[in-house]
């Protein structure tokens, strides 16, 4: 499909065998392609190409495989620092006693350097995009603007804070919407519907509808969270979404373990703008019971995509993990080793986690026209060969340091393995320096209670 | 604990938090630790060294983590060949329609290749010992005494060929049990309880005991062969081991999914010579049912280790994957996210696996007396920081390519990634040639019928 460009391309990237396009069922890989990439958009896929190429830059992919930077639609960048702070405890410990007592201690300056450190993470595995939903969110905005990476950004709030909180929502999502050319997009972002009241879902919805913005909000969690909302107001936190217009304003939600059947037609009614978001390594850990329904997502039509959630709880920001538990507990769940193809779980990691995060087309894909967001896969390493099936390898073999070279709105930002944009030695200092400090719970203050 | 030396150590490592010990509820490191190393066992582990080492060679550590090399206690090594050859099918057509068709073209040479492979990739994610089970042995034998490796290998057979079968394998422990100074240790290698006879199976026992080596087998590896089992035999596969004299013989036991809890007793009554081995990633991706009854069996007292089975099933030789992803499922299991600590599984990647092996103190720990296996793991990276906790680290976060140095019998294998007894390049050269052909099926033979 190559497309004729009348200047050379500011960047191509030759002979990769390039994922050329992800469905369920089949995912068709193209040896010796040569992309090529202008004004931070892909403007050539050619998979013969009978020339050599002209283009301000050219990297020779030689056996690699070139595919879709990877998305995580739901984290909490910044709780880098929470990284191992809290094993081994059950959720409401977790968030009681160990992780809401030392959030009190992050400071503005400590957003930016978790964030700074949650993304080096994440170009070194090969995620071009993140959802983050957290605070002080300025600072997370600048982490992205000064990387060259891509994220949709949220301030999260409580109905506690009184109006303060969606005030600052509503605030930062018009003011960085669009910002860092483009990469920056933003969301309005309430904790959850058992800690953010109906009037403000309904106001968060309003204004997201207002600034053309989504909602990113914890949803059905858990069944636990589920069986409480019936229990307290006889609505499943899905229902208590929809009929405070969330649904209908368009909506990240995170987890979605505890969607009950009678949720999906209520999300289905809604799928061009909503989408659920999956990341089961922190679920199983948690032990969090059934985990999100995904089959029957998929077949209402659904959008799910990966996550990771916060290291607070998954420990790791690597999609390609999220994509390998899935697909191992998805067959085992399905009591099905033929569902749950490594085509799918590539399906899911490109067009379907880009529609999670409203950006269909624009990310997740290598087509004329999307974003050039692009790694690169090194499969040459005795664990991924012989590459007999490339989407196994992708999915059940590859390690994060085989992703070479991440690529973001045509910008290079890891190269060989090299960060060119984030001084590791120096980021790493102040960071574990502020780390120590801020597990110290001696305060006896805290951000709020968990109680469902 | 200090033990003076009369001469200067072979090798010592300074500088290392070493992980000291790991006993199911509490995992203990030592920074500034000094392991040193002389005639290939462990001869001082000093956690305050008052004194700078001599040692005829010093490795500083700085940094790193230095814990007991891993151990894998079930594997196919040369399947290495078929990674990625059968994706997304059920275990009967995995059998039937692909690898016993393909394993038909497998020769001599070509299980020198794939074990080569295998340990490649190993030494590479810091496992040090292997029990291995296939076919062509001395060719397996000879890539661990080239490479430097420690293994136990098993000629594996059924009954369908024979008397030669079991006679291979019982030449083939007696000829190489103690071999590659006392690297390589033997086991008879029965294939299952469904595949060998009960004549035989009391053979290979009585032949074990005879040379003091175990009997290495699958059984029970799912519920379905459990119930197969019962139905035509009316005893489950661990009662027939135990009636043939295995369990009696000694065994290591693959995998123990489709234990009942009437089996526990009988594996408990031999819990000093018996042990299961467990490795879910593939157990998941076949969709096998209910998992290996870790609790109920370390309850009992029986010995489980980690192990990842074939590539052809599992993709990867990663031990650190099978921990990480046996703590998630069993916390998922038990509904108890404070169950299996990180502790838990270090300590069954250390003392319980060796335990399996029938190497009690021998490996899997870094005391005085042991055989001098250790790798060093760098917890510097992005995604291990900051290290709160260190178990949490290894078992949750820690990349293959984290390990940095891999040691064997106190000769380095591995040093700063470079592997220093195997030519990469030669190696999959003549490795990705033969992969191309043993995948032939058109041939139309097969090894045997999958029915159990």
């Amino acid at each position: 499909m190559p497309i004729s460009s009348r200047r050379p391309a500011d960047l191509a990237i030759v002979n990769c065998t390039a994922l050329l396009s992800a469905r369920a069922d089949r995912a068709t890989f193209g040896p010796g392609t040569t992309l090529e990439i202008t004004d931070g958009r892909i403007t050539k896929v050619d998979t013969n190409p009978a020339s050599p190429t002209i283009a301000g830059k050219v990297i020779d992919a030689q056996g690699m495989v070139a595919m879709p930077g990877l998305i995580n639609t739901h984290t909490h960048a910044a709780m880098t620092f929470l990284r191992g702070a809290a094993e081994d405890v059950s959720v409401t410990h977790w968030f009681n006693d160990y992780i809401w007592p030392m959030e009190v201690n992050v400071g503005e300056r400590d957003v930016y350097l978790g964030t700074m450190v949650a993304i080096a993470e994440m170009i070194e595995c090969g995620v071009t995009t993140f959802a983050d939903h957290y605070f002080h969110m300025d600072m997370a905005a600048a982490a992205v603007q000064e990387t060259g990476i891509r994220a949709n950004l949220g301030s999260a709030f409580f109905s506690s804070q009184g109006r303060t909180g969606l005030d600052t929502s509503v605030a930062f999502a018009e003011r960085w919407n669009g910002q860092a050319d483009g990469r920056i997009t933003t969301s309005i972002a309430p904790h959850a519907p058992y800690t953010v009241n109906d009037d403000d879902l309904r106001a968060a919805a309003t204004e997201a509808l207002r600034l053309g913005v989504k909602v990113h909000i914890h949803g059905a969690e858990d069944i636990i969270q589920t069986n409480a909302s019936l229990r307290s107001r006889n609505e499943t936190p899905i229902q208590v979404l929809d009929h405070t217009g969330v649904l209908e304003a368009g909506a990240i939600i995170a987890h979605g373990n505890g969607i009950l059947p009678a949720d999906i037609p209520l999300l289905a009614a809604h799928r061009d703008r909503v989408g659920v978001t999956h990341g089961p390594k922190g679920y199983l850990k948690f032990a969090m019971g059934p985990l999100t329904p995904i089959a029957d997502l998929r077949a209402a039509g659904v959008p799910v995509g990966f996550c990771t959630d916060g290291v607070a709880s998954n420990n790791t920001l690597d999609i390609f993990e999220s994509m390998r538990i899935t697909a191992l507990s998805q067959k085992q769940i399905a009591d099905d080793a033929t569902w749950f193809r490594n085509s799918m779980a590539l399906h899911m990691a490109g067009p379907e986690s880009a529609a999670v995060m409203g950006m269909r087309g624009e990310t997740g894909t290598l087509t004329v026209g999307a974003r050039a967001d692009v790694i690169l896969v090194d499969l040459s390493g005795f664990h991924c060969q012989p590459a007999h099936d490339l989407g196994a390898a992708l999915v059940y073999s590859v390690q994060p340091t085989d992703v070479r070279t991440t690529i973001v709105a045509g910008k290079v930002l890891m190269r060989d393995r090299a960060l060119l944009t984030i001084d590791r030695r120096a980021l790493l200092d102040e960071f574990r320096q502020r780390a120590r400090e801020i597990t110290d719970r001696t305060h006896g203050r805290t951000i709020q209670d968990y109680t469902q």
